[in-house]
């Protein structure tokens, strides 16, 4: 009998040792964690095991197993909110246990009850509740992440994992207000294509990312941009997804970002921002995700018709863009409300309201109990 | 001052609990392993430090560790042999090495002295001497490992890192002789991608490759073929690389692989059956790299002109094909040789007689001391 996931059994051991915390202008992000952390032992044999959550600590590990060698893992990245009446809200987690569930089953690791594990999520974000910072922009970053542990070099499917979370107080990803960036646009290298994996959040699709990064770092840019093909097809930016805003020769008004075409990273962030743009724009915009080229970035910016850009991700929320580096030219992209576009602006307002529960909307704020 | 890998400086500590040895017939590739293992750490601060050959043990880490988020990890695949008078040599090791250094390149992780790596890679081998398998076919299967180990969440260059070498004793892939296995042509997903990382040994390329062999065994084939492009070119096959042998109607003959654009793992087993088909074949036959489809294999089969087939990788030496389903029809595959193609048998006995000192061939047996 193999048995499903089951938050109810969850055991809880708290530390005897806690940590000293950290004033809200030392946090650094994914650096200082929180207590406790949660973990499910999973086999093939037996299903989920108990669900455990104790003092944080090392994994022991084998180093034959798999995770090591043929990197059987995958994430996910959420936050947590601390709202007016410190209740701890998380954005859309659901979204994240979908994604993280499409994710196992591309690299033949085991699914779970979606539900079940937001239960534990909750239960850790309750035991950890006093590393939930205050303040403006603050939040508990989580990191539920999925590891292969079968302990064996032949390449198969893992008959053991290990499903563990790990929190870490976070701040503003910028230190007050927006710090638009300087892209440059990726030709040489491919994040991702047709056929492999680049829509599903495992470790394989970041590693390779970082040589990209660090060659436009060296040119001054803090990003690169991930185009696809001889076309130039504007995928990604960084670790995140990308949005342009374009005004028509009519006046009206097109956001666009690349579809969900297998290649890029089905963004929680993303599918907030359309849905809540197609919402709330007024009618002289049209929300797209559509196909669309770095050519046509340049030749619309050129006519004037470039209204701004931004990335979108859950470290972020949404990162301005103020310059794409591309073909040794640099692509100046408006900021008309200072150190971003009055879009993007917005977005990230709209975005927050609902992430510290001041505003409700849909079922998107889930409060922990 | 950052130090170089310094093989002189090893530190060795033999176990006081020496492990069972199995007989033969119970060995299991990957699932067992020697009584010690190697490991170096480095840190961008300091360089290598002190080269450690201790008690095989679990490897103790933190869980926000960058490998179990971002696959930073790359591995290597060697095998050492026990020749007639006892000494242990290991083939073309240099290769490993050389290509150990340009996945790490690739992944931002540190690069290392080939010679040094070796020399202490030989200093593990021999200090577990007694698990090296004497009778043909066995030997000792040497994995070559390096991990990120920077306890962060940050997408960035790994500031830490291991090398770790783990040794497991194995028999031959095949219990007797050869066994000829089945293939589907997997069109449907892409193992790699002009600009990507396909060319490199990271475990970024191995989980995503075992859903579309799980898809094969389902329809009763052993391995899947892996086709590139709407054109259907023949790229590798399961995890290793492959080779065709066809006939022309002049009767010349023609062993082709496919060329080495980036997307084909640069493997060592397949440079050297290049290397001794170009020195051993007849005039009446061409070795060739170069970009070959299914269809032409599907046309050549039909008209008679298809010789033989096989993948070539460490662990197998050479897997010899016999049957290739393809867009719903089995592809038939002569195996003149009984069990293989009468090259297939060739090649696999030259290098046999290489890897055990039998044949002495430019310098690519090492003998470790």
């Amino acid at each position: 009998m193999v048995a499903a996931l089951d938050a109810s059994k969850v055991q809880i051991t708290k530390t005897t040792t806690p940590k000293e915390k950290l004033p809200n202008d030392q946090l650094v992000f994914g650096k200082t964690f929180t207590d406790h952390m949660l973990e499910i032992e999973w086999t093939a044999e037996a299903g989920w095991g108990t669900p455990k959550i104790s003092p944080y600590h090392n994994l022991s590990l084998d180093p034959s197993t798999c995770v090591f060698h043929y990197a059987f893992e995958l994430f996910e990245g959420m936050k947590a909110y601390r709202d007016k009446d410190n209740n701890i809200r998380t954005f859309r987690p659901i979204k994240n246990m979908e994604r993280m569930n499409k994710s196992a089953e591309r690299i033949a690791l085991p699914t779970f009850d979606e539900e079940e594990l937001l239960k534990l999520i909750d239960q850790l974000i309750l035991t950890d509740e006093s590393f939930v910072p205050q303040g403006a922009g603050y939040s508990l970053y989580l990191r539920p992440t999925m590891i292969g542990t079968t302990a064996s070099l032949g390449v198969g499917t893992p008959d053991k994992a290990l499903i563990y979370v790990i929190a870490s107080p976070v701040g503003p990803y910028y230190g007050t207000g927006f710090k638009p960036v300087a892209l440059e646009a990726t030709d040489y290298a491919v994040r991702a294509w047709p056929g492999g994996v680049g829509n599903r959040k495992l470790g394989a699709n970041y590693a390779p990312c970082i040589l990209p990064q660090l060659e436009a770092a060296k040119r001054g840019y803090q990003q690169n941009l991930w185009l696809f093909g001889e076309e130039g097809y504007i995928t990604e930016v960084g670790t995140m997804n990308v949005f342009f805003a374009f005004k028509n020769a009519d006046g009206t008004k097109e956001l666009v970002t690349a579809p969900l075409d297998g290649t890029i990273l089905e963004g929680v962030t993303r599918d907030s921002i359309i849905q809540l743009c197609q919402e709330k724009l007024s009618s002289e915009w049209t929300v797209n995700e559509r196909k669309f080229t770095m050519a046509e970035v340049k030749e619309r910016a050129d006519k004037g018709e470039l209204i701004e850009a931004f990335g979108a991700g859950t470290a972020a929320v949404v990162s301005p863009i103020k310059i794409i580096g591309w073909k040794g030219e640099d692509i100046e992209v408006p900021l008309a409300a200072g150190d971003s576009g009055e879009l993007t602006k917005s977005v990230a307002e709209w975005i927050r309201a609902i992430q510290y529960g001041e505003v409700e909307y849909k079922d998107w704020s889930r409060v922990a109990k």
